[in-house]
């Protein structure tokens, strides 16, 4: 264990109540930190060094490897490292992958994702994979940790110190360096232009913008979360790469508030957790304006019309289905910015984490500290 | 749709008081019935008719699609397909798969799983595969059904007609098919002996025996659950098969009692859910005696050091930690029949079955047409 020297400045709460809440205010910075070592504003492409530093175009898979949060961060990753550049990519759960005998790919990329660095199962899969004779990387944010020296490419996020056990911004920060990544593989692999590169790292550079706007909804969400706060289960909901983005919501909720929250892909809604839709159990909708917002829109209708009260989380409030009669009351609308999908689970992070947040103040529990978590979990 | 022509003796209840719980007794016959189609009992080896049929040395990669409980069993076999046949398994929720663009490796045979074959997600996902060049079959129970006509190769299950919507009889035809095929890809990429087919197919043909066996813990289960039908929240936790067995016995608990139930992986506990853990959440931990017994019988030790509840199934309560003062009163145990871990997903799935069931009677839901459900999702 490496003990971060971090200075009074950066580890004070300044006027925020909590770190989580500065912490999750602090994103448009420490994203923007993180795209400046991936990304090259002038040339609008990716940063010579990181293209030197590796060839997507000879990795034939990913496999990433994480626990918890970061877990999720590489499962949004992969919808757009599948979509954009073409690379196919497994994502386990690191307890799982280190103690079972998974059939690797000659080629894969094995890619660790941690702030610490230190996660006790992640490091063990990672080590594995050396073993295996895989190449290995680590997306950490603690630039000195075991898995940042032992991995074979580093690729570091720029959080900086995160206080708060349930994180916030360094997932968004593990979100910024995995999606300039994809930017990185697509070039490599030929799967997209030079005028196509350019328009991605111009997207991404702009969401620390759109996050900095995001953090706006904080008045409305405090609004939402007195009711919220009052719920003994809450159900999260999205497809595509807001359906990961709802299992990290459902898991913040869960950290700080100690409501039982679960996040599920829409589409599963009909396979069985329907069942458990009534009007005290709250269902959070996360749907940006994509392909898949008719699709999630129709399962906000299923919901309403069994009695369940949903909270939508959209950048189109005007495509949002009218309701009838009690279903009318039920359903709740909060505006997000607009922006591209790309980028969507950069900018709907932050209502997430602040609906989480706000629930927990409202209910009184230690956010910053909740009972039984570590913020590292270095042993088994 | 096809009408199942299904005579008055198959569609009665019996002695039984529900058609959950008569399926739930006919495992012992459903899952012999299917063996009987894959597995030769005189030659100790898969059918010659199931090898002919497929060539599993040529397939680089399986894609499992499904959706609900088929996507648990296709999640659990996952974990066999790999170890024993060091084939590399992909398994995805069906409305997932289908919205996105996944990238697909050359060689990969896309495998659809679904009780009706009508599943509309899973067919669609199904479609596509087809679309792109690769190779598809059909696990299915419906033998006429639309998948089972447009896959490459059908993979028919032996259950019967399944009339209760929690699925029960028709999950463990899933395992009993895609466990024989295991061996079938094992034999045929020269990853085990003569000797060892035998040893497997041998393993497989005795599991309806220990199905049975297991049916002998229902006076147990009947106990147990008094007390847990008064819990409004459950957590479910196994590792390696046993951990998509405890999303399966999430799904069953939520489906036909309205508890909120969620599986985890055991190793995931630390990374968020055990904040949730008090004396009003039970745990239901499955835990068979394997290479993973240890680790989880650390992670009840943890649940119960934190006031939590645990209902603890496995073969070997001798070996489960002492616990001292409250938390020894909060552990209870059910034994489990022995079994080789090859098989214990199916032997296991029995208990898993009886506690939602026994669960939601004595809540008196209603067991066979839970609320908001449907049998077959054969729209989106």
């Amino acid at each position: 264990i490496v003990t971060v020297s971090a200075s009074a400045a950066l580890v004070e709460k300044g006027s925020f109540r909590h770190f989580m809440e500065k912490e999750v205010h602090e994103q448009p910075e420490s994203c923007q930190r993180t795209f400046s070592a991936y990304l090259d504003p002038v040339a609008q492409s990716v940063r010579a060094d990181i293209k030197a530093g590796i060839d997507f175009s000879k990795i034939t898979r990913l496999q990433i490897i994480a626990c918890g949060t970061a877990y999720y961060a590489g499962s949004i990753a992969r919808y757009a490292f599948e979509k954009i550049a073409g690379l196919p990519v497994d994502v386990e759960v690191a307890s799982e992958f280190r103690y079972r005998t998974p059939a690797m790919t000659p080629g894969t990329l094995a890619i660790a994702v941690s702030q610490s660095g230190e996660t006790a199962d992640t490091l063990a899969a990672l080590r594995w994979c050396k073993d295996q004779g895989l190449m290995t990387a680590a997306v950490v944010n603690v630039h000195t940790s075991t898995m940042a020296r032992e991995a074979d490419l580093l690729w570091p996020t720029h959080a900086g110190p995160e206080i708060g056990v349930a994180s916030t911004k360094a997932f968004t920060a593990q979100l910024s360096a995995l999606l300039s990544l994809v930017v990185c593989a697509a070039a490599q692999r030929g799967r997209i232009t030079k005028a196509q590169e350019a328009h991605y790292v111009q997207t991404l550079l702009e969401s620390p913008g759109l996050i900095a706007e995001a953090l706006g909804m904080n008045a409305d969400i405090v609004r939402m979360t007195y009711e919220l706060s009052k719920a003994r289960d809450v159900i999260y909901l999205g497809r595509g790469d807001m359906y990961p983005l709802a299992l990290e919501g459902a898991l913040k909720l869960k950290e700080i508030s100690y409501i039982h929250a679960e996040g599920y892909a829409a589409g599963e809604l009909k396979h069985g957790p329907i069942a458990l839709i009534d009007e005290k159990t709250p269902v959070v909708v996360i749907a940006p304006d994509d392909d898949l917002f008719e699709k999630t829109a129709s399962n906000v209708q299923e919901v309403a019309a069994r009695g369940g009260r949903v909270i939508m989380i959209t950048n189109v409030p005007g495509k949002v289905p009218t309701l009838s009669g009690d279903a009318a009351k039920s359903l709740k609308v909060i505006k997000a910015p607009d922006c591209d999908p790309f980028i969507a689970a950069l900018v709907y992070s932050v209502p997430i984490q602040l609906l989480a947040y706000h629930t927990a103040v409202h209910k009184g529990t230690d956010v910053d500290q909740p009972r039984n978590l570590a913020k590292s979990v270095t042993v088994e």
